[in-house]
Formats: structure tokens, C-alpha cells, sequence
């Protein structure tokens, strides 16, 4: 029998609480002189599928797509299974000297590169699918009824804005914007939003709509992704249309394309439905392990904490699995009507809020959109981030006698705007 | 004195109500057997940019661009003022022998090409620019306060679906999708769009706004736009983050690409606002003739119609003159929380409607939601599209004295959804 969760000769993969052990080999790319390189993250390193590519170690099919600059070649191709078999057993510890002796050029310690983005993504939509978020912000701006009619029908998302999707570390401009009437100038509500997205491998056809079975095939694998947003701007433009110019300022994902092969042990099936909520319409309706038990945490620290050292404050702690609607049936709704999908395209979650305190992912609802501030450790007090905050998303899939599965970090520090 | 409106040596480029005329030279693609060329379209052809480049008929530091399978790499340089400048040349009839020599065997009759996508859109924007437009929608849906208190302030505008965007000619299949509660399938209320969009030619860099002085710089020339709407799945989903489904099934573009610099005659100011209107913001102020004094007409035909050989029914006539907000109010407003515009990007106008009865650029509008049905011609009904139906767009700009400069067609035809 074989071990379930073989080591690698790699000792840093095999250390506790390690985000990338053997199991993971998360997808990335970086920057080098001539350009990005493709890797995967293994331990405390990177290995670059770029140079790897000029091997004979790497299956040949995917040589070519391995030094393409972004991740799209390899998932055009879907999930590249054959890539990733092969990468394991290079990296095991079942390896054999000769293998290990090849790959060690390779590999590269994180903490010496810079990260690059790892997808050139053509289309990003961004849902509403914790039941707990919408009904949090409905609560907010209709006590008397939180939740739309809709809601429990239909997944209810958006087009995102594609061109400002920004890496991990990228500063965030704190937005100039229009709020209510006769002021322009910079939002004073900025916020963060907790998500997770998910990369799509093969896309489909245009007037072909992905069955809810086929669904989970077109996805390649998950992200970290904050969507942030400017609530007054957000208040003042988004009827009739949406929020607009209120999230376009930017959206930041982490480095990391965590495949969905590393996270199959963490797979269940979506919470039940209470008794009195609508089945999901039959275009909808799985009983596939669907959702995904990731837990994930949300930190802040300000200029003043850096500066005293102290730890980042947590802000909230939530989990995927408790979305309303999983990433298998927002790819069958948002095809449902032929729109076709291209591999690369990011479908994030929305706001991931959990069902009690301390589980909100944004600080609209921890702070009841300002009214109730927040006390940091330092006993500074925040109702929406200042310039000099930095959020810090990061995810994991942990249990015990499994290896653990980690999404990485999600960073972002609001910097004031410069003069022009 | 140079002649205002020189003649072409190509004689269909200068007959009456041609669309063509050596004052417009818009861009387009073609596509042949080695893949999409570029071209512009003069009389009653087009003039491969892309075989031409080879020669040395063309300013050398277009050339490269002139053979890429799109029109960014040309985009990205900014307005090109010398490639129209040499091209007007060699086209007027002022050119010398031995360069219609050499021009000719680049010329192709329009009736023998296919046309391509002649622009990558990296994302697509859609606006709501047309005060009459909502207004009328309004109406529909709140009769006492029809428009919403932002309008006159900020123009509206959501994220598109950039993938599902398709050229002039291509089928639109009827979408299926969720009409209140327990429904699912195909659209009863599929409705069209008469829209003008512009595509952006250099952008600009995250977190660096365009001031409204520098917009119309980075507009590159503007397209006719059908964006097609579920109007029964649009308001089921629209709350609380606007239009999704009902829109992302297809958006219909035409193929030309009519330059900025061939619409410079028919440059008018905005319509000035009542007195009782706010005035815009100063970042969204200008005096520059920013708006465009073109006709904009709809026609149906049915299959019916086309069977008894009888000419399409016009729906509407309009003028994007009308509009509330102009392109580069559009621009500006785009890019003032920082966004950044990529060269190719689509930004529409949101449908057009005038003020008076018979200006009505979309079916819900003309039909009161269906309430009014329509006759036609032929005695046939409409409240929304029926299978067979086919939307023809036309957009032109004609004044006394002035060549006519057009931006062609823009055609799409219903079809019934064929089963998996």
C-alpha cells in the first residue's frame, strides 16, 4: 500500500504547518532578467519550470506551455495531470539521486525572487455566495429584510474589472472618487473583502453551457483574492448598475494557483440547505463534494504597530465551505446562459463571511459600516483602513493526519494618493 | 486653398451616401487563409494593411503593427496620425501613377472578404449615457421618481463581458436562464440595444487618472455596439449588483473602426444642461466639442418579412448627440479612482435614445415592457424578439457639404437554442 502522504527529499517541504509540502505543488511565476518564469512552490522554495522545460525531465507535452510567461498555455490544455504526477515524483523523497541531482539547479529560495502574476487573466466575474455576507450587509441597509428574494435562487455576481487585478505586495492607492452630490475627492470607507477565486482550466464555447456535472473539470485551481472596495463611493454609484469604479481601483491575489488536485482530501459536500430554503434548480444541483473545508484568516496591522513590532491584529476567521453556492455551480450558472468562459478567467467568491462573531470578512460588517469602531491590540481604533494599514489574507486546508494544504498570503498596504 | 473633400482615384468611393469615402478610411480585419489581416475600407473595398506592409508604401514604424492579427499593437502607439496621412495620399487622386499601381493589388471588394475581430478587447465597459434612455426605463419601473437621484452626477456604468463580444453577422442564440423563482429557460423578453462605443487607444497606468483635458487623446475610434438583454432574466438577477447574465450571452460589434480623426467635422458640443441640472464636477467639465453629431437607425426584419422580400421595419432614429455624458466624460470618469485603461479596451455608450416618440433605442422601451405591442410592416407583433428576427444597426454622420462618413452595419439574427 502506498504511503498516503509521502515526503519529499526536500527537507523544508516536510516541516509542520510547511504551506507547500509534497501534496501542494501550488503553481507561480516569477521574475527573472529575461522575463517570468513558471514554477511551482515546494517547501521553502521554488522550482522553475522555465529552465526545468530544457530538460528531458518534464513530460514532453507540456515543455513548450512550462516556458510560456503566464499559466494560460498549461490550462488551455486542462488540468495538466501528467505535469504534476511527474513533478511528484521528481520532488519525493522515493526519488532517485541521479533525478534529485538534476532538479537541485532548479530550485530557487522564495525569500530571493520576486513574484510574477501567474495568469494573464482575460475575465474576471466576482459572486455574492456567503449566505452570511449578504445577509450581514443586508441587515445594514435593510433590517426588516436582509436578504433579497433572489438570493437563495440564483447566484448572484458581477463582470469584475480584469486590468487592475494586482499581485500580493502591490501598494493599493487609496481611490479618488464621487461621494454623494457635489464632493470628488479621496474614498474615507475604504475596506477590504475576504475572498477565494477560482482559475479556470478549458473554458467553453460560447452558446454552450458547462453542466453542473462537467463543472468541477473546468476548474484548475484556487487563489487568495482581496476585492477591495470603497463603500461611499460603492453607495453612491451602484444603483442601477452594480459597484463600478468602487472595486475597479484594484483587487489583489496572492502569488500562489493552489491546483485543485492538492486540495481532493479536503473536499465535502456543501452545508445542507435548511429545510425551508429552495433546492436548487436542477442546472444547479450536484451532490458532489462541492465545497471546500479551507480555513481562512484576515490580519491588519498599522504603521504605528510596525513600528512597535507588535503581531498583526486578527481581524476575522472564516471558512469556504460555509458558501452558499459552491465554485462547481457558479460555473454552471455563469455558463448557463452560453457565456463562454476562457482558461485563465478568475471567478472569485465574494465576501466570505461565517455564521458567527468574529467570522465577518469585511470591515463594513465588523464595524456596522463605521458605527461601531474596531480596537486594535495597540488600542488604536479603525472603522474603515488608513493609509499605512496593510491587510494580510491567508488560507489552509489542515486536518489531522493530512498534509496540510496552504494558499499562502494574500498582502496589500493602502498608500495616499500622490500629487499628480 | 487645399479641397476640403478631395475624391478618391477609387470611383465607388465617391458616389453619393457612399460610407466610405477617402475622409473616413475606417479599420477592420479579414480574414484569409493564413489567418486575419488587417485593412481599412475605402468605396466598395478594403486595402490590405497587412500584404502592404510589406511594401514601402507605408510609414516604416507602422508596418509591424500593420501586420498583427489586430488592431492593439496600433492602438498602443497612440492615434496613428502618419499611417491615415499616408493612406489619404496614396489614395486620393492626387496619388501619382505608379502608386495606384501599386496600391491595387492590395485592394479587395468588400462583397468577397469575411470579416474578423478587428481589435483583442482586453475588457468592456458598458455606460448608461443616454438620460432619455433612463429616463424611460425609469418610467417603467418607478413612474414617480424615474430617475435615480446619482444620474445627473456621475455616469452610470457597470463592468461588460468582455469574451462573449462578437462581430456583426455572428448568430445570436437565444440564452436560457432564470425568470423568477422556480423557471428556467430560454428568454420570453430578448430585447436589443442601439449603442455607440469607443475603443481606447494608449491607456493609462494604474492609479494615474486621465484628466478630462487629455481624454479625447486616448480615444481611438468608435464602433456601433447591439448589446443584447434578457429583460425577464435581468430582473430577476440585477439586485443587488446589476446585470449579469442578461447581458454576457452576446454583444454584438460591427467590423469597422471609424478613427477619431474622420468624425473631427461632425464634433459638437454637448447639448448645454437646464439650468436646473447640477453642472459636472470638475473633473468631468469641459468646453471642447466633446460630443459626435451622428444619425443612429434600427431596423428589424423578420423571417416573414424576408420571405416576401419586404424591406426592414425601422424601429428607431436617433442622435448620439443626445447623449447626457460624452466619451470623454466617459474616460475621465473611468480612470478618476485610478483604473487602468488598456489599449483595445471597449467602452459603450449604453442605449441611445433621443427625446422624442420614434428615438426609442431598445424593445422595452418601445414596447412599455411589452405592455404596447408593436405591428409591423407586414401586420406581425412584437413586445420582445421572436426566433428568426434579425437587428440591424446603422450609424452614419452626413451634413451639407461635408463627406458622409459611416460606420456601416451592425447585424445579428435570433436563433433557437439547438439541444445538447
Amino acid at each position: 500500500m502506498p504511503n498516503p502522504t509521502p515526503k519529499s527529499w526536500l527537507p523544508s517541504a516536510n516541516t509542520p504547518h510547511c504551506d507547500l509540502p509534497l501534496q501542494n505543488l501550488p503553481y507561480c511565476a516569477f521574475q527573472t532578467e529575461t522575463g517570468p518564469h513558471l514554477a511551482i512552490g515546494i517547501g521553502d522554495s521554488i522550482l522553475d519550470l522555465h529552465t526545468l522545460s530544457h530538460t528531458t525531465l518534464l513530460p514532453e507535452e507540456t515543455r513548450a506551455a512550462c516556458r510560456a510567461p503566464y499559466l494560460n498555455t498549461l490550462m488551455e490544455q486542462g488540468r495538466p495531470a501528467a505535469l504534476r504526477e511527474r513533478l511528484t515524483e521528481l520532488l519525493a523523497e522515493t526519488a532517485t539521486p541521479v533525478d534529485i541531482a538534476k532538479i537541485k539547479p532548479h530550485l530557487r529560495p522564495i525569500k530571493d525572487i520576486r513574484f510574477a502574476k501567474p495568469v494573464n487573466i482575460p475575465n474576471y466575474t466576482d459572486f455574492y455566495a456567503s449566505l452570511h455576507h449578504a445577509t450581514n450587509v443586508g441587515k445594514l441597509f435593510r433590517p426588516d429584510q436582509p436578504l433579497l428574494p433572489n438570493y437563495k435562487y440564483i447566484p448572484i455576481g458581477y463582470h469584475g474589472r480584469a486590468s487592475s487585478i494586482v499581485l500580493s505586495g502591490t501598494p493599493i492607492t487609496r481611490p479618488d472618487g464621487q461621494i454623494k452630490l457635489n464632493t470628488f475627492g479621496p474614498t474615507q470607507q475604504l475596506d477590504y473583502e475576504l475572498e477565494v477565486a477560482a482559475y479556470i482550466a478549458t473554458g467553453n464555447h460560447l452558446g454552450h453551457p458547462i453542466p453542473i456535472a462537467e463543472a468541477e473539470q473546468h476548474l484548475f485551481g484556487i487563489t487568495l483574492l482581496n476585492d477591495w472596495s470603497a463603500r461611499d463611493i460603492q453607495s453612491w454609484e451602484y444603483q442601477p448598475l452594480g459597484p463600478f469604479l468602487s472595486k475597479s481601483f484594484a483587487t489583489t491575489i496572492s502569488p500562489w494557483v493552489v491546483p485543485m488536485e492538492a486540495l481532493a482530501p479536503y473536499r465535502v459536500p456543501l452545508a445542507p440547505r435548511p429545510t425551508s430554503d429552495p433546492a436548487p434548480l436542477p442546472y444547479l444541483a450536484s451532490n458532489a463534494p462541492s465545497a471546500i473545508d479551507l480555513h481562512l484568516e484576515v490580519f491588519l496591522t498599522t504603521q504605528s504597530m510596525r513600528a512597535s513590532s507588535l503581531p498583526p491584529h486578527q481581524l476575522s476567521s472564516a471558512n469556504l465551505r460555509d458558501l452558499y453556492w459552491s465554485f462547481p455551480q457558479l460555473v454552471a450558472h455563469h455558463t448557463s446562459n452560453g457565456c463562454n468562459l476562457l482558461p485563465g478567467d478568475l471567478l472569485a467568491s465574494g465576501t466570505i463571511s461565517g455564521p458567527t462573531e468574529g467570522s465577518q470578512g469585511s470591515l463594513l460588517e465588523i464595524t456596522q459600516r463605521g458605527a461601531t469602531p474596531l480596537t486594535l491590540l495597540n488600542g488604536e481604533t479603525r472603522t474603515f483602513l488608513q493609509d499605512g494599514d496593510e491587510v494580510i489574507l491567508r488560507g489552509y486546508c489542515e486536518r489531522e493526519g493530512l498534509p496540510r494544504i496552504g494558499l499562502g498570503e494574500c498582502r496589500g498596504t493602502v498608500t495616499v494618493k500622490k500629487s499628480p
